[in-house]
């Protein structure tokens, strides 16, 4: 009650005018007032399930109070208390919160330009996607895109890439795929579509049900660690890899720019570093948990199994026909896309040496070793 | 010299005692109290010319400062300037400065648990030695082997995978390194010498005369970006990869621990995090810079050449029974390796699915489309 009546305040504080707080920002500071007692809200997209996904948004909120002696507090609300899911960016562009921990992609109904922030598919890595996003212009380009929505963005975690889902039966080539029905998250369903499959969009819990009784041939979660949880490999015991629509899927803390605006210096600088350590940690955790995932669910019989290149081969090439069409009627996603196309081809050119050239040979040597 | 004095009457503050310390972080905290002016001394063991490496101190140090409304300076100094390189860890264990931006691995020579901080050669890349650290137990191990030098360490930057060096001479197999003299980092050398190599160790400047005038068959230096100031390409046409001795070098802020000890915790959280900024900064940087500098390598005439697999598969065995001897003498780095060893082995056993089969992909089709 406490944080939200501060809250309040604060919000008046916004109303009363940015002019003032830029003022207040020049004039010489006193402590008191560059720390100011603030309690803010952030609405997690991402359900309690996906506890490192969410745990990002902890992390991030824990460092920013640590590093203001709990002066900057942000209490994080799940998804669908404040706003679910779909509706947590706009809950930032009205102010109903200030915060939202979220993936961009969700938002790509409203403008498929929202799809960048996050990856398209085949996009680039998770280590290429901070390099385009803090050293290529990324962010800034982003940045430029949500200002229309009153967000400023800030990067807050990745997955890393992930699987390529749960299928009940095996599938060779293009053909196999016609008319099979998949859950699959939102933008992709655009190039599922085209490889001839009926993308369906359920909600976690309801995937293994349906997995079971055959109303889905097959169902994409996240990774061995979340897919795990769900009970996936229940349902079918086919496991495909890459999942080429979230080759590195990158989350973020979207901030609404008025309260953004108002900060002092140094909490802007500190709400930065603190997604920094979220960004880092998420990934980090990921790949710390999904090794062990991945023993247990090979000892229960799981299949692992490529996609084949006939059907990478495709989907590659519808993808890139979509956004080249999607580039020719929507001038946000041209201007995002057209520097994003460019740093991947660059991206994919240096990598493929040293770094591919180590990870194909450790893959081997490590564990024949 | 404000800061000189600054400094010193942090240093008294130090000497009087961290039980008092300790004392006034428990008491109730006053603001003045918990945002104390500090001014304090890193020593880079980085050149100026490896501007990427170097810069990712300068971008720990702004962020330090802008989140603490300049309480917290924090003032760089060139390597050579107050320390050696391969003095810097010495300086911060004995007070004359209070941190310093380095390679952990250039202290191989005092105890070769150091080289674990950085990687070993054909350890992790960049991404898993981010999963190792924060998520893997790493980074606990490393601090506590530290401690025995009254440091503690903060990750702040990787290089990614390096590449393996400009060769006068084709090298087609094990028997063409023979008598090679190769200019290549410290720990390294070991297994250099062991595939019946000569390593020579020299400063940057002095790789390109002794390269030219054929005093070296072989050089490494860092990638595309740093290599190309160097002019390496002048020397040796055959750009060899990877670079199997530097697979994720990661560098760290090592800070004296009485120091950090008496920071606030709010301090201690500030420092935490613009590490993690830096770590993520300096890996952006490298990766949006090399690939244009790879392009202009090639356009000179540059060869790109892999290691053959002979070699590769040479040079791992000769590492791993270095680190099994290593192991079973020193104690130290016993009890991080073993640690470690489990971790590589679980990563690579991950990696090589998703993440390796889209980036193997992507290279081909990228670089197609």
């Amino acid at each position: 009650m406490a944080e939200h009546q501060g809250r309040r305040r604060f919000l008046a504080t916004i109303a009363a005018g940015s002019t003032m707080a830029a003022a207040n920002r020049l004039a010489s500071p006193a402590v008191a007032q560059n720390q100011p007692q603030l309690s803010w809200r952030l609405t997690s997209a991402f359900p309690d399930s996906l506890e490192v996904m969410q745990g990002a948004a902890e992390v991030f909120v824990k460092y920013v109070a640590e590093e203001t002696d709990n002066k900057f507090k942000i209490r994080i609300f799940p998804a669908g208390k404040l706003a679910a899911p779909i509706a947590a960016a706009d809950a930032v562009t009205k102010g109903k919160v200030e915060m939202a921990h979220t993936a961009s992609s969700y938002y790509w109904g409203r403008d498929p330009t929202f799809a960048l922030g996050t990856g398209l598919p085949f996009g680039l890595n998770a280590r290429q996607m901070n390099a385009w996003m803090f050293e290529g212009g990324g962010l800034e380009l982003m940045n430029e895109f949500y200002a229309r929505f009153n967000i400023i963005a800030i990067p807050a975690g990745n997955s890393g890439c992930q699987m390529g889902g749960w299928w009940r039966k095996q599938i060779e080539n293009l053909d196999d795929l016609k008319g099979k029905k998949m859950r699959v998250g939102g933008f992709a369903g655009k190039i599922v579509a085209k490889l001839g499959m009926i993308p369906v969009q359920i909600a976690g819990d309801d995937i293994l049900p349906a997995l079971t009784k055959g109303k889905l041939d097959a169902a994409e979660w996240v990774g061995p660690y979340d897919d795990e949880k769900l009970g996936l490999y229940k349902g079918a015991k086919n496991y495909y890899y890459p999942g080429w629509w979230a080759s590195g899927p990158m989350t973020h803390i979207f901030i609404n720019k008025a309260s953004w605006d108002i900060l002092p210096k140094a909490y802007q600088a500190i709400v930065t570093t603190a997604g920094a350590m979220a960004n880092t940690t998420m990934l980090a955790r990921y790949d710390a948990k999904n090794p062990a995932a991945l023993k247990r669910l090979l000892r229960k019989g799981v299949q692992l199994r490529p996609f084949s290149k006939d059907i990478m081969e495709a989907a590659f090439a519808f993808a890139e026909d979509f956004y080249a069409e999607t580039a020719s009627s929507n001038r946000n996603f041209k201007r995002v896309f057209d520097n994003w196309k460019q740093f991947r081809a660059d991206q994919y050119l240096w990598s493929q040496v040293a770094e591919l050239g180590m990870d194909v040979f450790q893959a081997q040597a490590v564990n024949r070793s």
